[in-house]
């Protein structure tokens, strides 16, 4: 499988964190989304979305949406429960964190430390991204206050998904000093079996 | 099972839709979400985030999240493929539903047409809304250009979730005269055994 990557996107680092878990091999094509590439005609036919992680299967096929890539790598495997509740709970945190996380932690990540300019260009903004920000932070940090993971106290799809951005939350500009059982959580993933960094 | 719901809301309208089609009986509990009910602490116990449509299971578990609610009332029903490229399909867009388009079709119609004094309030807004949401509907119109659903000719909980907000474009000040292909497929959906109007 091959999958059409930015380097220091943290949507392109779901899969292929989750894909070091499982062995699998994943080959990077790198894409230059700050240069404006995702939108250029020969990658807009692969997506019509213009969007990075871009998967493509071993048939050809393409799959945009991280946690789409996540769902898809991992059905069969102990990152997805079994249980439909448990399933469901998975989806639960992966739209959240699609909704509610990173439209204003990676937003204001990329505005703050990836584009150069940014911290002047969007100065007006990063008020509202950080407390939406710290509204998703702390949705988390009261339900981490009584479990290791997301899910059935099992890691899965949907700590992976949350971890891409919350790991990166000082690049936004944005402190995790008040988070406790956040800061234990991103540790606890980061010591997993085949873990590696972004 | 009991749905936290507001009535006007897209969102809720997708778990409403879905039971409709299979028959499964959907006890409502209305929420005065305008009027920040959400936001009190009987609701957010029993969702951190504060938000509706939160669906209460038979156990008295709660799920919140539109997607992940239609994801588990849909689990062995038609409206979810068995195939594994096309189940992660479906995610991909209800994915892109929440990501691409609600925030922007969504938003900008609660601001248009159902909260009081809206689009005086937001005026300055609407632009970016408008110009976010068409760049939606015109990845929507072309992958509908030569299909009749959006996952493997199937009618699913993927065209469920797009439908929610896609009809409701005209209530957020804008227009599907230049969409004909998504015109067809709305018309479509409506025409399924058991629709029913949000």
């Amino acid at each position: 499988m091959r999958l059409y990557n930015m380097k220091n996107s943290g949507n392109c680092y779901k899969p292929r964190l989750l894909a070091a878990h499982l062995n699998l091999d994943l080959e990077l094509v790198a894409v230059d989304v700050v240069n404006g590439e995702t939108r250029r005609a020969d990658f807009i036919a692969k997506n019509k979305n213009g969007r990075v992680p871009l998967l493509e299967l071993e048939g050809g096929q393409f799959l945009p949406e991280s946690n789409a890539q996540l769902w898809y790598l991992a059905e069969g495997t102990s990152f997805i429960p079994t249980d439909a509740y448990e399933r469901a709970q998975v989806l639960q945190w992966m739209f959240f964190e699609q909704y509610s996380h990173e439209p204003f932690i990676a937003v204001a990540r990329f505005w703050w430390t990836i584009k150069p300019g940014g911290r002047t260009e969007k100065a007006d903004e990063f008020a509202a991204w950080h407390q939406k920000g710290y509204e998703a932070l702390n949705v988390m940090e009261e339900h981490l206050s009584t479990r290791s993971f997301f899910v059935g106290e099992r890691y899965t799809i949907a700590d992976i998904a949350l971890f891409a951005y919350t790991h990166t939350v000082p690049e936004a500009g944005m402190s995790l000093d008040a988070y406790p059982h956040i800061q234990n959580w991103l540790t606890r993933i980061s010591r997993q079996t085949n873990f590696i960094p972004m």
